[in-house]
């Protein structure tokens, strides 16, 4: 079978090389081009590496990234993979799509809008029927977007206890690391022996992306879940992995075990298909009582392409109708381009490419 | 008038010197000893220097370290500041008392015990008067204990809010420092560059206290308040300073404006009767979008001894029926040897010494 | 006595508000006026505050930060601290002695010039005579420039040490503290958990500064010292202060004791003058086996406006003809803002202002 | 082949695990057993992981510890790993030698004894044969030592330098990682965001093992090479991997082109004969301007047993007679338990096993 073709955009970026990371190799997608904007036009990867912890082939750091305007990519690919800020992405998207390219990206700047479904394939994979009725997929065109880093985190792990107990109320705090910030990002004087209580509108994206991930999407709309979200967003001395604090309530009375069974029996779409990205279980549940940590979880999920794509959970206690846990997820990997890699195989799976 | 003597105990930990930078130049305390275990006998304080932001006078890092069986302590103080670990407070604790001394405890051996208070002279200062019901009462010794350093932030400012709006149900997530564990405490390896989602005890802790102290003491019994609490603690690589993040409920309703306001307009005991320590001001609310930071409002409350007394609320926002904030306070100072210093002070004020 | 007026300018930097808070009470100095580019005109100083350790009096941070060019600055100050960037800086300093002002600046672009002093009070307080050959001195308007922040804490020790043993040659390895990059400076994904062995320039910096202060200004001329430096410089993960390890030979033979002898004792110009700014001893000799460090030495020379004025030295040791040692000094302060104002200090009284 | 039998002594540590790390699915050693203290026995592996980056195998976390005398050890394998703690491993090597075991040690007790050589393959493989002048040798017994963590990276990249220029004079100072102290280690309260100038004995240890690698064995006896190396060493906030400044002259002159000619041509025994765990290139030259970084080098030498085996370099710059440059290695890889591991390759492929 010949390769799908596919682009990077923004692949001077952290999301964007982590795209770079899985396509090698990759059993069905093939890179076509690596762009950015003309300012790195023409630099070698190598030139511009942010990932340090993935060892890229050689053939892979010498790629010459290329600058073009949307129109003329969607001559050369089927696929994008977008890792450019929420600004840039917004338009660039839209204008992919209208060329009758198959839109996976990591920016937010489409997650709201009414015909776009915010994918997690473990999690709502039927939601991605809801390109066909985005105006461009005549042609061939859509966008799919991945949830943000630390609402995917949550959306894994809490969609089996929905289906199970049925969510009332969740309280979030987070632990998020610093390579959510992209690169420059946080200037070192704030994040060394620092903790700072805000990401901008990130607790917004929380309370309303798990909402729509978790909901359905019937006659056309998207129905949020009914359960209310509470979050308070912190950025710490990490360099990778976002910690996150839940409380929880659901309307059917669980106890630990019973949250411990379902997240660890839980098996998605992913599974099923037995996508290339897939982990081979979504959600790892530890007993130690002082997991899961960055430093120990944050590439759970096995080797190769599934690296970093499982969430930790740990800790589940139960106090009063409470459940209290901690979980952990790569952000830029199973909550950034691991996410929208997922979701384009999936969309190949399913006949869409 | 002559000052009254004090011995703090345990002065080779971080708690223990947090005592002594306090004691000196004290207007009404005098330091007669320090006192540690017998392998530090001897040594000077200078010897076993834990507290890096103080500048000691000489004399002060001078003073020999003494070992000493608490009935020989007894004889020659009439205060002990104690900064042993709780297994060896305890016992220790009993005995000064039972032979005549007023204990001032950071130590978490005796915060449950029946008559015995938890006492922060902002939140609860009647509680004190429980000590007239403890056996030893009679002959001069009684044991007052400071709150848990992650309940002690989370106290202060929940008062006010309780006394207006009756609280219903509180989450906790903390951000805690890593001079909360002591010294050698968390080893660098577990520390640099992550989060540690366990605190023996601390969530336990913090869900007991917190009732007992916004509770009453009423016929010879603590009553403990009403609501709930719920905590998820973490330690994550600061040097000093906790930072939590609060999502609240209250039976009144409350504006964001409203909770401002309680809580700048709060003053307490220690302000009203101008303790030695305490801060102008007992909770500093932060208007900007990205505080209260560790690193910027560790220190808050004052200069020389009510440095880092205040608690520092910020960001504090509603969505739906809850209040969400965050608080910062020094975790050795305040929510350490200041609480204690805090509560001698307050005896002494009251006629109790 | 009227206060001289004095102006800061680059009031929105690090250094720039190390002059702030210097300036503070300053007995001799005033601030007429903070200056900043365009962009920052307005605001407060509390609205771009870049200082964490120090607390600012209210008035000061609600000082508005203005902007004007030199030529007006000049008409109403005295003397400008300049704590610019060293591209700017260069040319404003220019105009600024062309139109009278006597300038104390931290940036680096005069540093090498001819007639121009690397001025540190207890080395080389002779060198500020060179001003009087500077072609604006008989309007008034002169540049003293201080040394780079790693060349400040090497020079002081050195200065002793070559008055008594004649220097042959010094190898330096730095450990340099983040806040020497300036805000945003080094982005996190940098900084935590890493060491970046290369500063822009700074190597340079210190072979060619390093010899000019030491040197003699003869003739019209500033003859460099003989011996020859080697430096190796990197970043690491500390907030404030400049560790760096020497390793250096003498002409005459000198033991460790000797080397510690004439540390201790030295005493320069400030201390006999008894400048505002001057640490009681320029260089502190620490010796506890693992001295000194950032975090418990950073702040060394005193208290108020000597708080981290002296250079603390450790470690010294003797392998063959070779002094090992260590050396800490903070860089903001002794090697930034507070070099400069020592030079106008020392320049006040000397008469030239 | 049949695998030769191993035992790991002190498999709770760090380096006893990094070599259980390099032993899963060797292919010429098998683990017989993991050893370690009385109070560790019967626990398994997965029970005291210090390890976080390496993903090992369900069944090798399953391996029970156990506890036996070097005697019972002796009877059970013909070759020893050994990772405890210095003042154990002595006597405990000894035991093993006496009674047939050919040991391979990262302990630094046998170092500097007249007839165990440091052994470092690619440096001085010839030094091997001295192992047949141990008294044990007769009944198959003998110890090999790897060089301290700081010597090796030095070591490595010094001998071809050596070889074609020769060393006059090194001076070193050392940027060391935390888990060079082992676990727990170096207080987190000591660590995080400061750096602490000392490590117990390191300094003494670089400058005598150096001389004795680069040496000769000849006539039975250890001839120290003639240079001499000056050592400051220091603990710097970074997990894994060892950053050291160097600055050294040679006898016969050599240009910055040279120097990195030499390094990386460099190719040695372990290269040429293709032992397991040997990087296809020992020594790697960085020349962007800001490399080694232990972010982004620490694993440098390949994938698999041979990831972290190389040693980096860069920043080699020329100064008046001096070069400068920068290197780091992995300490507990190639700088412990991979050194080792190389050792035992190297005796194998000559018979001696």
């Amino acid at each position: 079978m010949r390769k799908t073709q596919v682009a990077v955009l923004g692949a001077t970026g952290m999301i964007g090389q982590r795209f770079v990371e899985m396509l090698e190799d990759h059993p069905t997608f093939e890179i076509e081009g690596l762009y950015a904007s003309e300012r790195s036009e023409g630099k070698r990867l190598s030139d511009v590496l942010k990932v340090r912890d993935h060892e890229f082939k050689q053939e892979t750091l010498d790629i010459k990234i290329k600058n073009a305007d949307p129109k003329d990519i969607a001559k050369r690919v089927r696929v994008a993979f977008v890792g450019l800020p929420s600004d840039i992405a917004g338009p660039t998207e839209t204008e992919l799509a209208a060329n009758g390219v198959a839109v996976f990206t990591n920016a937010g700047a489409h997650r709201m809008d009414p015909d776009t479904p915010i994918l997690i394939p473990e999690v709502n994979q039927d939601h991605l029927m809801s390109v066909k009725d985005q105006s461009t997929f005549s042609n061939g065109g859509f966008i799919v977007t991945n949830a943000n880093c630390s609402s995917t985190g949550v959306a894994v792990p809490l969609y089996p206890i929905n289906e199970e107990f049925v969510l009332k109320e969740v309280f979030i705090s987070t632990y998020q690391a610093l390579s959510g910030a992209g690169y420059p990002g946080v200037p070192s004087l704030d994040a060394v022996g620092n903790v700072i209580p805000y990401i901008g509108g990130e607790e917004e994206k929380m309370e309303s992306e798990l909402a729509k991930i978790l909901g359905i999407y019937q006659n056309k709309k998207f129905i949020p879940a009914k359960f209310r979200t509470y979050a308070n967003c912190a950025r710490v001395p990490v360099v990778d992995g976002h910690l996150e604090s839940l409380i929880l309530r659901t309307e059917k009375e669980a106890s630990v075990e019973d949250i411990i069974r379902v997240l660890e029996n839980f098996r998605g779409e992913p599974q099923r298909r037995k996508l290339p990205s897939a982990p081979f279980q979504p959600i790892i549940v530890r007993r130690e009582e002082n997991r899961p940590q960055p430093a120990t979880d944050v590439f759970a999920g096995g080797t190769g392409r599934s690296k970093g794509m499982a969430v930790t959970v740990g800790r589940v206690r139960k106090k009063d109708d409470c459940i209290k846990l901690f979980l952990l997820s790569h952000n830029t990997l199973r909550g950034g381009a691991g996410g929208s890699m997922l979701n384009a195989e999936l969309a190949q799976s399913k006949g869409l490419l």
